[in-house]
């Protein structure tokens, strides 16, 4: 008998039929003869259509009451939840984040878990009942206010609940059944994994890869929590993501799949005197605006003015502002005003993951060779142990997914299923 | 300065647009320099589209998830009129039944509130802060779980909450602008009242005047909080209920009003007999059920065959189960059992209420003359010390309002306005 964690998300739960569905699931798994802690998300569309109510109301909502607005929506699920699942014959009992102990920051709108104390969910547990535990929020220590967690927050619920009940598993249920090899919409043949580690996971997530959030893998990853992706639809056992890198035999290392982002956007500063804390000076003024980079690129200096170039991605939405803040960067005595800054948001990222790359030489070159042959041209490159990503034109993305995905084999059989809707 | 409690029904805040101008409301309220204390129910139909989910994935569903499901209704409107007072420049804070001190009984679907420890909200008070309280639900002390007041919950936590803060008044906003000597919609002249003492909005409020919940008034009785009938769709300043019947003089002492009822039934009970206990075990029987009795009477027995009848009224969702567990009352030693059983539920109630029948002979006369003058048939007389009630055919109502509220020239100059929609 295993304690098992299932997070269902939105689309899942969208009308009163899927609930049902849902509920059926959740109770076939208990009479398995496990012990069930499910975490819901708010159904289909009813954070957006509480958040565009707010909106109509304060176009400036204050956080906390933003809180309290949206945790009705799991609230919501959750008990729906509870109750299908008491009309096919099984005990269930929901409890708001609060009442389940999910301890968090301050911070409203985007909290995080500072501690999970479940203990009334254990009580219930040891009671034989299935305990429902609505997703995204918690309450803060000190003012015992409501927060939410942010995106993915109810990914990350389950995860943090998991851990507090070391449980066996955390399953995810999603429209999507399982991490693939690439977004299936963009490549037939894409292949469902069976297994993928935490550092890979971590790596799909941060570029791209739209399965589970990389706060809710970290999470998992400290914890060491094995999460199991699968699909409300299906019956496919999906992907497991557990173990890390070394426990992966280097004569089986191999490659992931592939990522893409059209989430970013490009900026590059030009006329940069090369010299010691100008870069610096760059990378500061985004930091002190909480702008994350994700690429970066200098070029070397032309020795003509001694004058560098530096080029960053981030955020389509934070792109704007971060070019406001260095064009309003004045000169001072040891730094003169930086040159022309250049702007672009029609570019894509694509990635190539897997811990074959420490041990296969090559891979970079077969990488450029595959994006070379599909004529697309690389505007900036970058790497990580067990990662290789490029920036090019966004209207080359999915061409470019195609091609790697092609070039080092990753394709299956069969054409994979996708599923209509996302989760949150 | 005062403390003020507001209540604003479901229909007050059914749009974002009614909401802001609730909002704006409410902080002029605070500009006036009084402390201010908010009491929303949900959103205008939210709470039947909740029930009709719920039916949808449970038709019988379990009181404590259903009280997890409804209660979040009032979060929505409660968080959402704190952002628009917000936006209005007033501080606002809300708070959810169980942080606002609302304890109450176990029972789910119809606690009953035992205390109110408003510590958070006298806090935010003293802040300066204007307080947000969800209505109709609470928390049991017990198991800590979420409850929910039923029918009229709304209001008896208005008055429960300003009993505790030893508010000034309690001010329950709906689209009534206050108690009326009778429907105007059924009698254009009647006219608002300005005053009414606990016990006379008792006893209309108990024959089917909708203005107020009974617990509501009962509550506020105990308490001697003053409650103000407003309309948040006018700036009249509606009726005052407040002060018992002792504080009016004599002389001054009038009629206060004319109630009608069209949602009882009568059930006949004939050839009982006519010997001591026999009517005992007709109404213990209805008791058991949990069955309300409202009118009684019971004929004289004719010598013939020394039986008798007994004629009640009862909800009439309820009158059809009584009429069965009667039936099934078996004969016994000392009981032999029950005749014939008649089942009516085309009858209608009407009641006039007023302290000056106490000091003025004659009312039960004039009464009885009005209804016969208007061709009307009596079925049933029950009275109190401050109330004449009689039971009529369905159809007579509205004819019989007419007639005794004309009888009693209760009617004022010109013609009340009435307001669509209703509150919860």
């Amino acid at each position: 008998m295993a304690l098992i964690v299932q997070k269902y998300g939105g689309s899942s739960l969208e009308s009163a039929e899927r609930i049902r569905r849902v509920a059926q699931r959740i109770v076939e798994t208990k009479k398995q003869g496990h012990d069930v802690v499910v975490v819901c998300s708010a159904m289909g569309d009813t954070t957006d259509e509480l958040l565009d109510l707010a909106n109509q109301v304060n176009p400036v909502p204050p956080g906390r009451e933003m809180d309290m607005l949206l945790t009705a929506g799991e609230r919501i699920s959750n008990s729906l939840v509870a109750m299908a699942i008491d009309s096919f014959g099984a005990e269930a009992q929901s409890f708001t984040g609060s009442q389940a102990g999910v301890i968090t920051t301050e911070r409203h709108g985007n909290a995080r878990i500072v501690d999970v104390t479940p203990g009334r969910v254990r009580e219930a547990l040891d009671a034989g009942k299935i305990c429902l535990v609505a997703g995204f929020q918690g309450v803060n220590r000190e003012t015992r206010d409501i927060t939410t967690l942010g995106r993915g927050g109810s990914d990350t619920t389950a995860v943090a609940l998991a851990a507090a009940l070391h449980a066996d598993v955390c399953e995810i249920y999603s429209d999507v059944d399982g991490v693939y090899t690439a977004d299936p919409r963009i490549v037939p043949n894409a292949k469902r994994l069976d297994n993928i580690s935490f550092e890979e996971m971590l790596e799909m997530a941060a570029v791209g890869a739209k399965i589970l959030m990389l706060r809710c893998v970290e999470y998992a990853r400290a914890f060491n929590v094995p999460i199991r992706v699968r699909s409300s639809f299906s019956n496919e056992t999906g992907t497991l993501v557990s173990g890390s890198l070394e426990d992966i035999p280097v004569e089986e290392a191999v490659l992931t799949g592939v990522a893409h982002d059209r989430s970013e956007a490009k900026v590059t500063v030009l006329g940069i005197p090369d010299k010691p804390g100008e870069a610096a000076r760059v990378f500061r003024t985004l930091a002190d605006a909480e702008i994350n980079i994700d690429m970066v690129l200098q070029n070397v200096s032309s020795l003509a003015d001694n004058l560098t170039d530096i080029t960053f991605t981030c955020p389509r939405e934070d792109a704007p502002r971060a070019v406001e803040l260095l064009k309003g960067l004045q000169g001072t005595e040891d730094h003169q005003k930086f040159g022309q800054l250049l702007f672009d948001d029609q570019v894509g990222k694509v990635s190539l993951v897997g811990a074959g790359m420490k041990s296969h030489p090559g891979v970079t070159a077969d990488f450029c060779e595959a994006l070379r042959d599909a004529g697309i041209n690389i505007e900036l490159i970058s790497t990580s142990e067990i990662r290789i990503s490029v920036l090019i034109r966004d209207t080359d993305l999915d061409a470019a997914v195609a091609a790697l995905h092609e070039r080092f084999q990753l394709g299956g059989e069969e054409t994979a299923t996708v599923y209509a809707g996302t989760g949150r």
